[in-house]
């Protein structure tokens, strides 16, 4: 949920509202509980009928709006869009909704996802007179629907659509229309629910629960959905949909208060908490997990082995964009950020230290060595999801498989590199199991890629861009 | 820990230094650790030997402190202060350290506390030609100081504390020495750490954890301390000193990684928790607490009764000072700020909520509101300390009885108000067993004030202030 | 030169140079010289070869940029860009320079100007499947060049610039290459100059003044300069060029510092105020001038007349965009902003006022109130130019006929408007004169068209804009 | 008037207003007129009848204060201040009005000038007990009317008046009552305004022009005014009282459309132009000034020599405190910042280059020698006032003689330092007769101590710091 620890980064947060008057706040209050999933940028377009108006910029949503802003965002519909923090590039130009204007009018784009073909199609339409002004996969997207020769905007969305490969959850909105669509794998999770008369969508049901909306159903995978003043109406744009769903979404994206694909994240990661317990007991005195991400599993774990879950480690709550990092000589010294150990918990004891993955290690190793230093006489890392060996190209930002140490190295090199007495990996069959879902389609219909190296889609030779993706 | 849920305000942290190079960095990283103690203002003055330098400012420490502001505040000593979030006045003038200016020299003072015979002081130095800039406590005390008729800055500080009534923890600095000093009866925290040759002080021992030093004792009840380049001396200014720690500092304020007085304060959270179920049992699906400083209690009710801990509800990370308050029509609607029910998790359960304490009550209601909103079938509120009575004088913010829900309605009364299936409090003997002090003191060594009004100081007319004290 | 208090307001100022190690920063003070063009935003495109790096954003120079930014813009040639202050839409995506990505490379653009088929190429465009993003006519530009068949990018931006009609002094770079080029009327300012081995363009020369380059020559009309890493080349891409300057520059916008077209501003602005006191002198005992931009203009009216020169009125230079605007019923008590009258020096005299041109009125009627309420026996107004009583197309935002006062009303009924004594305009005679071009083609090289409606270039019907122009 | 080129600084601006309901905009507005006398901080006290209130901050006027601002300062009086920039120290604590609060209420003042006799009061009062929290002189009045036997705050006021030495135009509130006070010599500006039934006070006449107030009279030296719900009363606190004005007020500080001691300062500027003339001719072909102080005496100067007055250097206007200084190496390519020269205006000409004071003389130098690069044939340098050759110890911030270049080196000396080609000084004679005061009192009743060394007070030993004044 906190992604600057982890070192993988959700690619954004959609949510979208139509026909509420206060459709820019309730926005707001949507964005801000999918803020864990994208922390760069946020912005908000909203339609009055008449025409769209927009505001975005760099920062937390806190930070982008303030009060005045909704004095010019009145509108009856609204999408909005967080997006997640990359280290280098991109900047303003990138950050969603991504807005269009012409002179039949104007269009709003929000995604979150990743295309795995975007980097062809761009190729193509620049040599058709395209120009492009941000590093973004979503502008691909505005240009489809342009150069479709359909005459409506459905027509041309949907023709769009059937272009694309990889994993999106798109809202797109003009001054007249709201559509929303879901790759025919459905990797990425949006859910449809009614406030009032109104519609909304969002990227998890933690935004229905915090504006006071009620969950109606999933968006199915390969479905469009069209909302205008005559209501919802729904189309499929594939014939071969079947539900692969991202299982990284469970096992430490979602919020834990959300249900995804109507499976609750917190009970889900609690039930790989007890599957780990039952693969990979130990002997020990307590077990504590990483916040906030691992705390479900951590309890799991706890209430399946029967020893006591304490609080291991604290988390600063006031570390924001503006802290200042200490120097590489106070780090040294020990100067921490972030997670605190609590000493009177862990010393003289046998921890058992749940985290729910393992990206580069770095971090694994750094707490596994504040335990020690606070007293812990031996520390065993259980880790609620397999090994992360392979690549992600649907959103995650892993693409790099030069980075992920369990590519690289076996579980006992990872254990001595990380300092451990002893290290163990939820097996993916412990994973399908805790998770929960219904096991009578393939991979219970989720997309376990990254473990197992199966994509569910076609990967183009284009998805190991030639450019910097941002 | 999280003041803007209660209605409980913590006075201020306290953070000290001497002999690091990097003094005002590391009360810096101190004083962050300690922002759960205090959200309105925060400063820092260090001494390099020849001069005092001063920054501060309104806000959380990131906010208040840059890159820049280091390179003006060069030094071998500092102290430091986070000063609490008060909703009307204050402002500039009060936040501490206050600084103090004589053709001799500088002074800078901080204080965790309230003093109780700060207004008949005030009247009888202003009486004698003292004129004050604030409305703070702390300026008595340099005037206290500056009155003395002693000779060294040690005389001159010990005769000031010899006056001074009530909860105090201060620091004191000059360009050549640091003092802390703790009340008679230590109604506040304060402990002494190294960071190799260096001596830090801080209110919390989470503030020692966060820069790497290492936990030495603590500052004794009626003691005080100076630190120069001669080292660390002690010496006694009160005959009759008895410890009275502030229970509340266990129950709800200190951060769960302390030790306060050398227990850990999870664990004596969880105690605490253990010794509710004992004394309230109720059958019920699942344990709940609110975020987050009932987990710990949470956990412990959980372990002892045997029903399993979840997470009932979700705190959002990012609501901070610039989050947009949603509007009376919007939270009728539903829309809810800083914390979601997990819908999931209590859905179709009964429930019990675990709350480390209840003030005006009116959190406690729409937490109970909230949670059959989604779903759960019953509510079982179980508070893990007992019912608040009293006002406390030494530096809580529950001065005005009137606004104790608890000082003037029954526990079923209150059970009705808030609309919860059940009610109950721990008692004051399951407090104190939790808490979990030696029990060869009175009171084992803690105060008790808020629950029994028995003060373990005088109180003095004045104390219900005859201007609004901030 | 301050748009806020005339209505007139000039769209942009261009900055580009090739061959500075620090091109960045010189942008930066070159633009900074060049803010009295826009005060909406500004930007900068820099090239270090293998990238372009932009920074842009809303507000002064001054505000968009700080130190850390030019650590991210490093390179040896840059093209900046400051957009003016329109009173309602356009925001962050109107901020130039515009840049576009291909995968071929990056372009930007920076342009100062207003393109009078904008519409009707946009119509086109959109037509063959192009997106806008802007409501700015810059954009189209963008496409031009990307739809040209051309292999080389010189040639896409000369086919490009052979369908542009109206006014534009553009910069155009990608990381090889920077190309300057101005319409074949030549109405807006566009000159050269080196600062050692660099080139350096800019819409004014006082930006030359503020790096220490010296001037070279004027960008031709109909001229498109190409400067990479072989030098500087120039090409005529339009058969038919004839200067037009806009007057206007030499009136109101240009700094007095700067050369338009060789001739120094102040001069000319001196010169058209000695042609104004011999066309319509008055008996008066001082002339004043509306600061800062018709300061000039008095001095020759008074130099030409023998009335003194005084300060009548001042400046209040601390007025920035957050000075908060008095109340309606503070103005009404008589509460100033921006000018003040000198009492000292108009009390009990008869006052010659000068200002350069009239748009709407209402400023001089409240100025002329101002002279008389600070003592003034009697207020003549002379204005240094003719009645404005044609929109402008080619850039100053003047467009909508329907506000210009002297498009509607005598002069007699003007002056009774804003209760002046006697109310005279410079000729377009006494202009062209004291602007002091050479008189040897048409309108000596000078557009006149806001005063006489004969426009220099084809006027398309959607110059009328059909969607708001930004 | 701007500080920043010069090296002289103004010691503040003072303003306050009784018996309006918007007392804290209007004071507003008056301190916003006032900016030039001070750009380090402002602030503004309120009184509602029953409390004070503040608000003050460091930065500019415009800075300092935001809309929301003056709904937490309702009332019906006020008193406001700015202070000047100061290179190194003081920071917050010294911004003014300076607020002490007591059990019998509150106390707010705000000072411009300096007392020369403040440290051996300091000395004396904290050998009493009193303790600083700033290093201004303003707190040793608070201590003085503090520590008067004295049961009256007119009383008090009256008593500390007696003891203080030196210059002060002071002005202090609390609940009930308004008091202003101007030292006996009179050596700061202090006027009287109406506007309606409210009285205002304020540094320089232009807050009243601003504000819609009308004239009424001067503070006069050694006058004590009370301004409460019964009207204004006037009493004389010392016996001996004769105006000594500073004559810098005329020749730089004061704004040109202020009236000091009921003159004019643009016309007293314009008559020490015309007195340099006739003093110093010279044979040239444009006389241009310094701006924006040095405007009205070239003005002068031209209409006494019929030379033409040229605007030969133009201010940027946009300079802010947030402008980004060139490096030194771009500095000596010659990035200018301030000024830019109108190369159009001085190529080929002999240039009368006015200034109207010479403090270090590095300024004059720069301005020579970018004149000469502008192409000027001939700079001669014209001062319209006496060289400064002796400390001010009132307020203007020149206190180190070994600063003052004309303190060190002889006319023909910095001639050549500013590589002029003649450089001449106006007599104190000559200054008198221009700035036009009545000759019955000594020294035209102002201070001419900068260029006389005679000194209308005593001068204290201490007046020469123990430690940094600020």
């Amino acid at each position: 949920m906190f992604a600057e620890i982890k070192g993988l980064n959700e690619e954004c947060g959609v949510f979208a509202i139509w026909g509420h008057k206060d459709a820019a706040q309730l926005t707001y209050y949507g964005l801000h509980s999918l803020q864990h999933r994208g922390q760069e940028g946020a912005g908000i377009v909203v339609s009055d009928g008449e025409q769209l108006k927009i505001h975005k910029g760099l920062g937390l949503v806190n930070e982008v709006f303030n009060p005045n802003t909704f004095s010019e965002l009145s509108g009856h519909a609204a999408i909005g869009h967080v997006r997640y923090a990359t280290a280098g590039g991109g900047g303003f130009a990138n950050v969603q909704p991504l807005m269009f204007r012409s002179q039949m009018g104007s269009l709003a784009i929000a995604h979150n996802g990743n295309l795995v073909n975007a980097n062809s199609m761009k190729h193509q339409l620049e040599s058709q007179g395209s120009i492009f002004q941000s590093t973004s996969d979503t502008e691909v997207v505005a240009h489809l629907i342009k150069r479709s020769g359909y005459q409506t905007l459905v027509d041309q969305f949907r023709n769009a659509l059937e272009m694309l490969k990889g994993a999106y959850a798109l809202a797109v909105m003009n001054e007249h229309q709201l559509m929303v669509a879901l790759d025919p794998n459905g990797l990425r999770p949006l859910s449809i629910g009614r406030l009032g008369d109104a519609y909304v969508i969002a990227s998890e049901t933690c935004a229905f629960d915090i504006i006071g909306a009620t969950y109606e159903r999933e968006v199915e995978p390969g479905e469009l959905i069209v909302i205008d003043d005559d209501g919802l109406r729904s189309q499929r744009f594939s014939g071969s949909a079947t539900r692969a769903i991202c299982s990284m979404e469970y096992v430490y994206f979602a919020r834990p208060d959300s249900n995804v694909d109507e499976l609750n994240v917190h009970t889900s990661r609690k039930n790989l908490g007890k599957q780990l317990a039952m693969e990979f007991p130990v002997e020990a005195d307590v077990v504590t997990g990483v916040p906030d991400s691992s705390i479900s599993a951590a309890i799991g774990y706890a209430e399946q082995s029967g020893i006591p879950y304490e609080l291991g480690m604290i988390k600063n709550r006031y570390v924001g964009r503006t802290f200042i990092q200490p120097s590489q000589e106070l780090r040294e010294q020990g100067v921490k950020m972030k997670l605190s150990p609590v000493r009177g918990v862990v010393e003289g004891k046998r921890v058992v230290m749940i985290d729910d993955s393992i990206v580069r290690g770095t971090t694994s190793k750094r707490i596994v060595n504040m335990l020690r230093e606070a007293g812990a006489l031996e520390v065993h890392v259980r880790i609620s999801s397999p090994p992360i060996k392979h690549p992600c190209f649907y959103g995650i930002d892993t693409s790099n498989s030069g980075e992920l140490i369990a590519a690289n190295h076996s579980i006992e090199e990872m254990r001595v590199m990380m300092g451990a007495d002893s290290l163990a990996f939820l097996s993916t069959e412990g994973l399908t199991k805790g998770i929960g879902r219904s096991d009578d389609v393939p991979n219970c219909g989720q997309c376990l890629a990254c473990f197992t190296g199966q994509y569910p889609t076609e990967i183009y030779p284009d998805t190991l861009h030639p450019y910097a993706k941002v």
